[in-house]
């Protein structure tokens, strides 16, 4: 389905027996609650506060040794395994996804969140082998919400099944949007278009609610607590805040897109995840494209 | 402070000692958790849903169980208290408040949360004497948290104390926000333009979250989650919405004001809640009113 997919049986790599992919998702979740426990002892504590490209843009100590924690625990358990990670990229390390089994790690999503102590707070990780995600595992550390996600094998909360909504009138919607990082004007004047083509007399969704946190958002939708979700690029987003939560929504039953409607490329920095292909459809034909 | 407190004072009227609002902070404590195991019991069940004022304004069975119970239960145990009920207004009963004790309800603030299983749904309970409030509760029954203030004895999560953030700079600040019920062009260009008045390259706000469950907004702000919230009848508000959550917001240290910056008056449905007078007075000024 996805041209990742494609890729795969075009150059078949050899890396290791599929069985072992239950290995990984397994030293997935347990690193998840490991760097959970740290999350939360940092998190109603005093929060040294650095900041990254711009004011909003903030970055704690707890990011940094979150991520450290996570690869060297991984790493230790896969030593061929490739890493790619928010904190060790903004530290300048390459980001390149190749077909290699490569763990794609955001330590704390929703890091504004974090630092205010609004409870929306997840560690985000995913394994992609040949550029497909078959592992996802998303752990809102502060509600002790473990997402998980293996490919072909469905989703979870908890250990609990989760399903999509199914819905597909935009009408009945609750949308799950963000307002992303940038305070440049001609950005905001499409973010809060965007917000507003899906807000007002004509497309009565039932509301709209913003977390702040992209890879939660994603697992709303994925346990039918939203109907959709969209971000690109330009709200700060990047391959660790999706990976994960992609292949969540997907085995949840649910749709993930690019957000022109095309084919989802993990990459590119844009998604449109949403309860039915129809309703995928009508927000991919109403979004002003960002990027 | 408050008109209200003047009011009291300019005629007092014998309702009972002071004591006795223990009584009805424990009875409310009591009835919250009880309301709240009947909102759990439904929100992942087949829920009827009618329309009230429009397709927006959802109204589910139950609600209007959970508020027939909390009212009978407080009425067996304090037969000389007056009720206003959400659900009973929109049966048509008639909303007023005078000096006798009474009971402020709002079954199931965050209706369309509960009709989506968005987990922000909250029994809403305060008590009001002498046009004062002296008892609030605030219980997030899906998350079980509970939020209480009894006047002049602070407020709490959980039976642990709570406090606002302090914070005085809209550029460090996290905004609670709401976008309303109303889908009305002149009404949403408003909500639109407020919501953007502090967010834009000028007041760098730390970003912006939407719940919507304004009672809970304003917990979020007793709390430290966020730093500030404010609201509009126009957004769909009445004073079962804001009753409690005002209490606990003061009971925390934060600010209650009318969003025009005057005094607070919970009749008029408007209310502006800060973790600081001076943040509070920044967004009084900033914004445009509605009503």
């Amino acid at each position: 389905m996805s041209p990742v997919g494609e890729d795969k049986m075009a150059t078949p790599v050899k890396v290791a027996k599929t069985d072992s992919w239950d290995d990984c998702f397994h030293a997935a979740v347990e690193v998840a609650r490991q760097a959970g426990e740290e999350i939360r002892r940092a998190f109603s504590s005093e929060k040294r506060i650095e900041t990254k490209s711009c004011a909003v843009d903030l970055v704690t100590e707890t990011d940094q040794k979150v991520e450290k924690m996570i690869i060297s625990t991984l790493r230790e358990k896969f030593p061929t395994h490739s890493f790619i990670g928010e904190e060790s990229a903004a530290a300048g390390e390459k980001v390149e996804l190749t077909d290699n089994p490569t763990w794609i790690i955001d330590p704390v999503d929703g890091t504004t969140n974090f630092v205010h102590g609004f409870p929306f707070v997840a560690v985000s990780i995913a394994l992609s082998v040949n550029k497909e995600v078959v592992v996802g595992v998303v752990y809102n550390a502060i509600l002790d919400q473990m997402f998980t996600g293996q490919l072909g094998k469905g989703a979870f909360m908890n250990g609990k099944p989760i399903h999509v909504s199914g819905q597909e009138d935009i009408k009945k919607c609750l949308l799950i949007g963000e307002l992303g990082k940038s305070r440049v004007k001609e950005k905001l004047d499409k973010v809060f278009s965007n917000l507003r083509a899906f807000y007002n007399e004509e497309n009565k969704t039932h509301g709209c609610r913003v977390l702040g946190s992209p890879a939660l958002d994603m697992c709303q939708v994925a346990s039918g607590s939203g109907d959709a979700c969209y971000m690109f690029g330009a709200y700060g987003i990047d391959v660790w805040d999706i990976a994960a939560g992609g292949l969540i929504v997907r085995e949840s039953g649910g749709v993930v897109w690019d957000t022109t409607g095309g084919p989802f490329d993990m990459m590119s920095k844009r998604v449109l995840c949403a309860s039915s292909e129809k309703l995928a459809r009508t927000i991919a034909e109403g979004l002003t494209q960002m990027d």
